[in-house]
């Protein structure tokens, strides 16, 4: 019998004794299905080396959660676990789902399919960054690269499980997440629990910060042998990824990195490891897959926000409209090339370029994951993690602080070819039922003055934005009717409309 | 009788006296057939008010031509013409044409669809720039215009018949192409010589100083009623036109300048006016029509040239390598947006911006048009042309240079999304046949450094290339095999190998 007391969206885990024979990864399974009044939710437990399993277990909801273990070991069948659950702590959101599953059916809006929410209702704004292969960088690097996420704009990191061999990335990781090694091989039947516990107190550590992993299951960027495991490994690997990490309420599951880079895996392959991570996974957690060329089927039922590359060069975030319309969800433009120096074109933009790609992205209702590469350091943090040098990540906190000041209803102001008015130039985020807010971004565009006709009988107090120097101008009185607006003949300058 | 010498290419002109009874512009037929010992071109005279009447001819062969003039007004009947024809002095090429109908069939390529030539054969390179509305302003802006255009990289002026009423285009212009004034209302039978008269010799002075006249027939901006005259008279408006200007050798015929927003006419209204300026222009001289928001179908067999509007903003001359394949003729991006500071996302470019555009998009195998407006000047170039402020055109020169160092033969590499080698993120103009030059841009990425591949065998030397900045930096010595070439970490560099 095991009793916790566990916080709400935390992890009640319960250490149990089993047998050490065969080989327990794939001979022994342990279930257990803990239920309160009205609820029952069904895990699967795992075994960690030296005869130890464990089972694991969120409660969404405060109260008493029991369940008795079943299992094809004795062992560790019919043991009674008692989850006491209080209510979730101050910063404690649980997990993030798409707003739409979470509002009440009366709040859901249209805008709604394309924004996330905790489940307890506060809206989560993702600002992302990437570090690919930061769990698998030396310890001091792993405790300064969470140092670096600590004092940043960003609440989400996409990191892969599995070692990154690539340009820049060519030491082996300090474990893998298989037994075995480079030299003498890996065993694809057995896992590395060493790896896998340095890997969950990462991801707990990111819940700390309140930051969500975005976790990368599979990737291309390979030598060991982890990007061609056939199906039967791949599958095998995911159930077990999915009984250690779904407990965590930070984590979302992406299933691949440029999916269309592993050839050896087809859509039926991506298809089936989905329904497999489903089936597992208790909480339903957030899914997606990323492309390199040639964006996934983003409409398929199983995904629940866009994972998108760029595919263009030229018109990256600008495309969120069109992707918004295509897919009818979330759209997370999770590489729009990086910040950086390095000799490829997916990273080496000014911070210039790459904080007017955020902008734009998000003032047209989508979502975007920071990156950065510059060579000359030890530590390159778009892969490494370590420290950031850039000059995105202070224009991405003020940003993010635009964003969260936006009235909760904010959409994208709808243009389309035919609506060729005044502002048909620029993105727009505005409140337009009761006028009450309006967002101009104007990007690589440096008007010298600028003309409104303002809605009749509204009185708005206006703000000019710099977002590159990161400066507020609050214009002097009141504006109605047709109005003129000097601005600074500079790029990347913002107009804020709050009405009175 | 009348004869005249005249050099090639350059205009025959009779002037001729007849009847000024009724209306000599709508009842009177003039024509002349002009003939060497193995052509004949036939030419409609016209009439210029007070009883006069000119035929005009442009020779296109040295020799002797001649003609008899047939008429239904007697006193113009039956006059011998002769033009005896001198070689083409220096600097007079002739007309521009498509490339592939100058050049003999063993000298077209596939890539000759893509560019034009004069007719002698030399090759032109369109370098355009717009100043819409400069004959329509006063005597001395006009003299103004054509100093700068003198020193200035352009050689094809867009530019229309009829006044420009627009945002800081109010005033009515000194002349007007139809007899009549605002206040008393336009004789649309009769066409005022006196402006005639100053548009062909401002149509002259840019011959004479090698620009290319890019003459808009019609455009919507108007106040007097010209882009509302009923097809009738839009049809009696371009024979006239014709009729005086195709002579010219420098003359290109745009049917519109944003055809699309002129919605009284229809697309049945345009392919009347393409027959009508075919049947009535004995030179054949190029022809297009120009879009806001909807290309015209540049497939259409009368059209010459793509005469392109960008139609997204982000997305602008990088799409001339999507337009080449769709319409298999030359692309000329007529408008990309302008350098300046006006209210509009038309025109408030940095410099910086405008001379990527103009890099990738000639890099890509397009021509451009540039446009300056900068409205704290009494003149604002796009329209009224005057003088130029901007910092684009002394970089257009550079490029201009650049493009005409590189081989006959250079074409853009075919660079597919498949394609996706290290070069991927980079427009390059080459010869990949014996791999002599290659000449990459890189726009707005800033690479630290760079590696190559270089075809085995090939021995090259290397310039880096400032382009905004206008220096070429040899590198020392020559390069052959895998090359990493350090590169400034700067934005709008391009790289030159030239094959030793």
């Amino acid at each position: 019998m095991v009793i916790k007391m566990t916080e709400q969206y935390k992890i009640f885990e319960a250490s149990l004794t089993g047998t050490e024979n065969g080989n327990p990864y794939s001979d022994i399974w342990l279930k257990a299905a803990f239920e309160n009044e009205s609820e029952r939710i069904e895990v699967n437990g795992f075994y960690c080396g030296d005869g130890s399993y464990k089972v694991r277990f969120m409660p969404t909801k405060p109260g008493i959660w029991s369940a008795v273990t079943a299992s094809n070991d004795s062992a560790l069948n019919q043991i009674s676990l008692t989850c006491e659950c209080i209510a979730a702590g101050e910063g404690n959101h649980g997990r993030v789902l798409p707003m739409n599953e979470v509002y009440a059916p009366k709040d859901v809006t249209e805008e709604s399919r394309y924004h996330f929410a905790y489940e307890d209702g506060t809206r989560f704004r993702p600002f992302g960054t990437t570090c690919y292969a930061w769990v698998n960088q030396p310890e001091h690097v792993q405790e300064q690269t969470l140092d670096t996420l600590k004092n940043s704009p960003f609440n989400k990191v996409r990191m892969c499980i599995f070692p990154k061999f690539y340009t820049y990335n060519v030491e082996n990781p300090p474990y893998y997440a298989f037994a075995g090694n480079e030299e003498e091989g890996f065993d694809y039947s057995r896992f590395n629990p060493v790896f896998w516990d340095n890997l969950e107190k990462r991801i707990g550590e990111l819940d700390d910060l309140g930051i969500e992993a975005d976790i990368i299951l599979l990737h291309p960027y390979d030598k060991w042998g982890f990007a061609d495991m056939g199906r039967e490994t791949d599958v095998f690997y995911l159930k077990y990824a999915v009984d250690r990490l779904s407990h965590f309420k930070n984590v979302w599951w992406s299933l691949a990195n440029e999916y269309d880079l592993l050839p050896s895996k087809s859509i039926e392959d991506w298809e089936l490891y989905a329904r497999v991570i489903m089936r597992r996974d208790a909480y339903g957690h957030l899914r997606s897959i990323h492309n390199c060329l040639r964006l996934y089927d983003h409409t398929r039922s199983w995904i629940t926000h866009a994972s998108i590359q760029r595919v263009d060069n030229y018109k990256t975030s600008e495309a969120v409209t069109e992707w918004r319309q295509q897919y009818q969800k979330p759209i997370m433009v999770d590489e729009c090339a990086y910040e950086g120096n390095i000799n490829y074109g997916w990273g080496n933009l000014t911070g210039e370029e790459m904080t007017r790609r955020f902008w734009e992205g998000c003032i047209r209702g989508g979502y975007l994951t920071h990156g950065e590469v510059y060579v000359q350091y030890e530590q390159i943090w778009w892969s490494h993690g370590g420290s950031l040098h850039g000059t995105c990540p202070e224009r991405l906190a003020f940003l993010r602080k635009i964003m969260e000041e936006a009235p909760k209803e904010a959409a994208p102001l709808k243009l389309t070819p035919e609506n060729h008015g005044e502002n048909w130039d620029v993105s727009c985020l505005c409140k337009e039922d009761d006028k009450s807010y309006f967002l101009y971004y104007f990007g690589f565009f440096r008007p010298s003055f600028r003309t409104w006709k303002l809605a009749e009988g509204c009185v708005y107090e206006i703000e000019l934005i710099d977002t590159w120097n990161m400066t507020i101008e609050k214009l002097p009185g009141v504006y109605t009717g047709n109005i003129r607006i000097e601005m600074p003949e500079k790029q990347y300058m913002a107009v804020r409309f709050k009405r009175v």
